[in-house]
């Protein structure tokens, strides 16, 4: 099976550079079962980094791109590597491939493997946003938090490790204050630091890798050769009639 | 106190033609309060009408450069002239001034009217798109149903007897089965047709204008000194540096 | 259009006499449109004050009094000065013409605003009855706290400087600590006080004044010809039959 | 142990007179246990029938100086005999003495015999205020529906046999249509008219009459030693400094 | 009416003994209506105590046998000794005769008495299974939390004073810090410390004992001729078609 | 990566016999990974068949000794082969090894796919218990309805194309009448039928087989090095003290 990982920026363009696109690849053919082939791509033209809604928005449209060309190069899924699956519902209406979403994924997990989960991610201006999310996945009832670290994705990029310090220290917070048995890694940058087996190892709870686990996920349900609903999520009729992504753009 | 409606989609570029814009507009004027200065635009670039998701979130560009510009011109608020509140979160980042969704406006004053709301609104490919929008307004709980007539909206635009002749049948209906006991419509465009008091002829209950309703909140807020709240919506670093829409975008 | 404020104590007969009534008088033609004419009445009796639900309970009957006098007077809104919302679902039964409850006009008005609101009241003996209050508006989703001054309505009325004081600093602790990002004032006694500005300037986020409020969304909604739902409020046997409130009463 | 039905209408003024306030004494006294002293009486003054949210709000007043005087008179619990639970917080505030409300009582019972309960009440205009009683009760989650016979009180209490035939034929609605395995009538007459055990032989499923699930509770609760949280509704200032139930009411 | 308290540990095999069977029995004859003839028994086998889910399954067939042999000799109804209601949904469906479990009955109780509830028990490591158990018995909704003394019910049979100590700290905790205004003893050996009565006194709100709960609304629904719904627990074939409980089990 | 997959009857001393067993094995070997080694065995006692609650915790103790006897084997997970979960929350309790539940499993990948989920099941007395399943899976807010085939599980084995035909009538009427977009098969039995890939030809709408999905996701999460949580479900102190399951029953 053949999975693409699209990151919504287009973070070659940027001080990290291919680089961290490549040390990205890294992660994800080690993750890979041996029946999968994963490869990654950045955006064309999209946000420097998601720091808002506002940036998320901005994402969905070289996003969109990228899943039409995965579409025509006969991947079996895309995953969406920003923890707001920013667009999910809009994008999984262009194609028929699987489209996964790694907030969706992480904490439909989660819910498997405890009573309550906590979600611990870099500031608190999207708190209210992953309790949407919670919420759109369906698993709101067993959201304990969300907790921020207090460290923008861009910084977190930078220092590694007073990130993960900080980590352990909210994650710790949620299991002892919201009484959350499962943590989930909010955001994906969190999910390339080698950090959820720290934390494990820390506080005795599972702590889920959202870059892992939608990897993981999406090997399953290709497996069982399933993907998103085309009920829940049709094609919309200019689609439909062939138009490409930027078609559907009137100037 | 000065309000701009803006349609989220070039709809002077399509057949409707500028001439719709100046329809629309008339109704607006003969709404606002005396105190109230009105005014109408559409986007510049974005889709030709919004159908899905997908192309609520392509439109989100467009009407973020008109935002900045309102402001600019010195206007109190501005109305997204599209009921599936696109992008809503994400614009009120990028602004102190209100920024209104006739979504979240219509549903919030339903609740003060009864005990159940029901939605009519065009086509069930958004249904579950408007529950969702009633979980995010907060007023879930007394939503009784969201129901469509099955007429796309550029049909509705085109012949509107016919659509509101399914709109006195689909509203019947929520009254009937789904125990509604108040009516939002759920489409901006029927919001310009006039049927809401033939509705609440027919069918005796409440039948709230989206398209008015967001003008006559927008002026109580205003009145009350109120604007969305920079705690909930905070304005993301790199708009707070002073870049503007275009310039987020890196290509 | 022409609106009434009741106030459903016998105010006018007790310590704070005529003068208050006068002065809210003033307030509330301050807030009012160009096209609105205002006036207020007490009830002829009642409660002195309404400190419990009993004495909201005893309201009601003299306010259904001024009730029907004002549909008889033409009015075309009543809103009932209590943010208890006494009896509103009983009033809005005897009357077509529409009958504002403050507290669910206020908090359907919050959520329009932000992500959570929290409600700021007197006296924590009805905590539980405005948590109530938010769930029979259908907006109890969305509210983070109800919390106390620990200030009697009385001793409000008597030193408003410490109550503005105590009102600052309980909704700095709402926000604070149950994350609230809008504010309601939960007695109609603040809302004659001038303090939502203040209270804005200092805490950064939206405060809702339900006086105000009240009497801006009276406006919004009779201009768009709307009243509550005759279906929700039906009107009972004995008095579609012609009797008056005294005459429902069998002594 | 004490204890004493009011029936919130001054039915021993109305056509149906004293005979019926006997009829159901009679009742009382066959259902109550060996321990048990019951007794009933109608208020001096109210509504003659309670067929509206109005009318409930009414009866308090009446209610009201009957509670005092049953706790001066050494009562142990007075029951409101109104399925409308009408004023029962307000009543709760001014007295020591356990005060049971019919439907929280027979709701709180349904929960313990099945997954959902369905409530059969005299006519829809009652439904959304029965809701809210689930709720109240804290019970709303199990609800399956309310369901009306379209039969008002008065014709109940003339007609017997046509109300228990539609009272079954509604109830079995409930059971197919909505998958209720409990039922409770939602009326005090019916629960004068045994009729549940007649719905229990044909449908096959617990009915609960709300008159004698009260007394029963009633007597449990006594035994235990518990009444209504003092916390949960505090004594308002004016009754606390000795003032009686009139004494409240200004003129 | 016959009712017997079924301890679903053979507790008179452990260091116990029958002293204590006798113990409670004692009790449950003080507490009992004049009409009521009750007795006790342990199960034949199970184990030794119940201090997790597991030993609460375990519990189970021990006690399904005393069940169907209660039933075999009259009783109108059996109670399950463990406030885990274990199996109460399973034993319901071998049996006609009314099956009480006392959480759910206590916790029925509750909501009856005051707004939010907390529930004390014995350890943390049940917390979420008692959170289960009040959306099993409906009644999610008012629960104010769960809150654990830490102290085995082992070493609680031991030491009654220290328990009872925490007890009340415990309980104090919960009416501060978590709003509730009623509390319910979350374990069948603190029903029987006579505590509830001490932390009445000391905290000023109702204190659920669910051993004597138990027994006062087992009477209570057999004076109304009720039992759990046939429909919502239904005889499974193997039962129906005359397997006792042993023959089940195919080895 | 070794996994078990324990059928909590005896069924290979049934009519079905280890043929039965053997068939199982072999679809299981078919959708396993390369990577995974996976093996069946059934209990050595137990409930013949589970066809009610009380025969679900039957089945628990004997599935206890066959998890011990896993873990002791080195394997990395077991799978409970009924999709009512029976015990899960038990016997996560007695093991570190990975205990996996059908019916959370398939309900929380459900809800990545789409907006609602049905489950299509054998017979209607365990409708509610799965309901019950999805609020402590903790995806209840997605479940669109619970519906029955009507089939007893027994004949269902017996009769293949029979249940496969009422499977799809079924989901036919889940995706219409409830707005199902995406379906679970909610028994393990079905789960070997091959009907899953038919049902979503037929339907368009995704499918998830229980047994295929079960094996799958305890791939994902062994892969991610992730168990269910120690924190959530506690040791009991009697295994901890190195207890077998057996020694826990007292005789």
């Amino acid at each position: 099976m053949k999975i693409r990982y699209i990151i919504p920026g287009p973070i070659s363009k940027t001080e990290l550079g291919k680089k961290e696109v490549e040390r990205r690849l890294g992660k994800l053919k080690k993750w890979a079962s041996s029946e999968t082939e994963v490869d990654i791509t950045d955006v064309d033209y999209g946000p420097a980094s998601i720091e808002s809604m506002f940036e998320e928005y901005l994402s969905i449209q070289g996003t969109a791109e990228e899943v039409q060309k995965a579409e025509k190069e006969g991947y079996d899924a895309v995953i969406i590597g920003c923890f707001g699956d920013p667009g999910l519902d809009g994008l999984r209406e262009i194609t028929d491939m699987l489209v996964v979403g790694p907030a969706g994924v992480s904490m439909s997990m989660a819910v498997t493997l405890g009573h309550k989960f906590s979600v611990v991610t870099v500031t608190d201006t999207i708190l209210a946003a992953l309790e949407k999310l919670a919420w759109e996945t369906g698993v709101y009832q067993k959201l304990a938090s969300v907790r921020a670290i207090d460290i923008p994705v861009i910084e977190l990029n930078k220092d590694h490790s007073r990130g993960v310090e900080r980590m352990i220290e909210i994650g710790k917070k949620a299991v002892k204050e919201d009484r959350a048995d499962v943590l989930v890694l909010g955001c994906m940058s969190m999910g390339f630091l080698d950090v959820a087996q720290k934390m494990m190892d820390e506080l005795g709870v599972p702590v889920i890798n959202p870059s892992q686990a939608s990897l993981k996920l999406a090997e399953a349900l290709i497996s069982c050769n399933l993907s998103h609903s085309p009920l829940a999520y049709q094609i919309p009729p200019k689609i439909r009639s062939g138009k490409t992504v930027k078609e559907l753009l009137l100037k």
